[in-house]
């Protein structure tokens, strides 16, 4: 079964306060499906400019994901800048320069609109609805988001809510949006907007799944070095995504195991500047960082 | 098996954003000794002064609390005050009155001096090198500390990390001890300082272990409301000990599920100021949040 993944495709640069490297392979798309290519086949939809260095098309196909829904027109690809403070926790947008993104509409293929696993990626949720309309029958739907869209775009957020299975977002953008500070409550009150799973991503403290089979507290990898936490969380959703549409069962037997395997992708990716080391990673080198991390969690 | 517990005897006045209590029952040793007595018989080792108010001497006796090592002595009971900011996670203290703590030495009772297991609660590391002092062939010994004896006694507390199986502490104590702003690396270098078990407590993230088999992620049981968070880290720490007091078969084998007992009875601390809740419980509600935990936990 192969997933959808819609998202922003970007050239990232990106300051640590160890180094600093202009124009990476970026944006939640490219990090949701290089972390999905691992468990199963990925059919991308976003847009580049004219821009867009060769060799980053190369390192898609070279995880065999399906680019016939990548628009590339002239002008320049978005590119992001930004700087993380010596903690990593906390980083700072130096420029946003939209370019290609500013008018674009994503446009599915024929091929791509019977996917049953859809991964909106965080892309303003007037893009993800817009893929939304084109989907046949979606089995399963998972949106991820970001702080600035509950700032400016609320209100397409929340019908975007009402259309989705899956609702993916961090610790403060949860209370952000429900105004409620302990987490769990958090949830609960997501609940009721529409999405019949929540994810609250924790970053190194794991995430949260709230369901009709109660919670579920997902460990994160535990990391000796982190490099550059960019795209942890959109490779952490890719991964999970990637992995349940091809696990056997239902999605309730299987979403918290797909958790973990987003989290362990998550690991790989915070351990290298932009996709430097998940597009190093292998399905082997992830299946032994799983099987690792069951055990640093069993008792 | 018995486990002998020395800590602070303390009255704690407390205000959060809505309520305040003035002369709780507190302390480290109180709140570690309720905790462990689920599991075993716990001896304790304190002081407090003639204004003890005589019911939490009955509470103590109610949890069937060995008290020939609690004395009594004329003077006031050491008192703290402090109040919490709206999130819970930031305190700050109000008030600290030593009173009779000014003047403790501790003193072992014979009978307590073969228990082989003991907790060294938040208390002076002169003192819980006094105490250690005294035991004959303790089987397994943790240590337990707050950020003011890494800022006032350092010296003391680096030559009991020598003599002690386990410490315990949490997240921004390992950072400030060991000047590494990653855990994992915190506590690897927490263990060239001596002990053997390293465990960070990361509050509602739950809590590191570090051994000889690698980390254990023990996880939080995750509340709906947080009343009052005092006394969750002795909690912690004590229903960990009381847990593993009794538990048949090697430190090893029992110890990430003594941890995950001992966020359970830290998870019910603070659901009530003080030791009110924590007085309430039982251990069959004890074992149900200890299953609905391990079901959240599985994958």
């Amino acid at each position: 079964m192969s997933v959808l993944i819609v998202g922003s495709t970007a050239l990232d640069s990106i300051a640590t306060a160890q180094a600093k490297h202009a124009r990476l392979l970026g944006g939640s798309a490219s990090h949701a499906a290089v972390a999905a290519s691992f468990f199963a086949p990925v059919k991308m939809v976003g847009v580049v400019g004219d821009d867009f260095p060769r060799n980053y098309l190369g390192l898609y196909r070279k995880h065999k994901i399906d680019l016939e829904g990548l628009q590339i027109v002239p002008g320049k690809t978005f590119h992001w800048s930004g700087e993380y403070e010596v903690n990593m926790n906390n980083r700072r947008t130096l420029t946003t320069e939209l370019g290609v993104f500013e008018s674009f509409t994503p446009h599915l293929p024929e091929s791509y609109k019977n996917s049953e696993f859809v991964l909106l990626a965080n892309i303003a949720p007037s893009l993800q609805h817009h893929v939304l309309d084109q989907m046949r029958r979606p089995k399963f739907v998972v949106a991820d988001t970001m702080d600035l869209w509950l700032n400016i775009a609320l209100p397409d957020l929340l019908k975007l809510l009402r259309r989705v299975d899956g609702f993916v977002l961090n610790e403060s953008e949860a209370r952000q949006l429900t105004d409620e500070n302990n987490l769990v409550r958090a949830a609960k009150a997501i609940h009721k907007l529409g999405p019949k799973y929540v994810i609250v991503k924790k970053g190194e403290h794991g995430a949260i799944l709230s369901s009709r089979d109660g919670l579920f507290l997902s460990p994160a990898f535990p990391l000796l070095k982190v490099v550059d936490p960019t795209g942890a969380g959109d490779s952490f959703v890719g991964g999970m995504m990637g992995y349940l549409s091809t696990a056997r069962g239902s999605i309730d037997a299987n979403l918290r195991r797909a958790m973990v395997y987003g989290s362990v992708v998550a690991s790989i990716c915070c351990e290298g500047f932009g996709l430097k080391s998940t597009t190093r990673a292998t399905r082997v080198v992830i299946d032994k960082r799983m099987k690792s991390l069951a055990e640093s969690a069993r008792f």
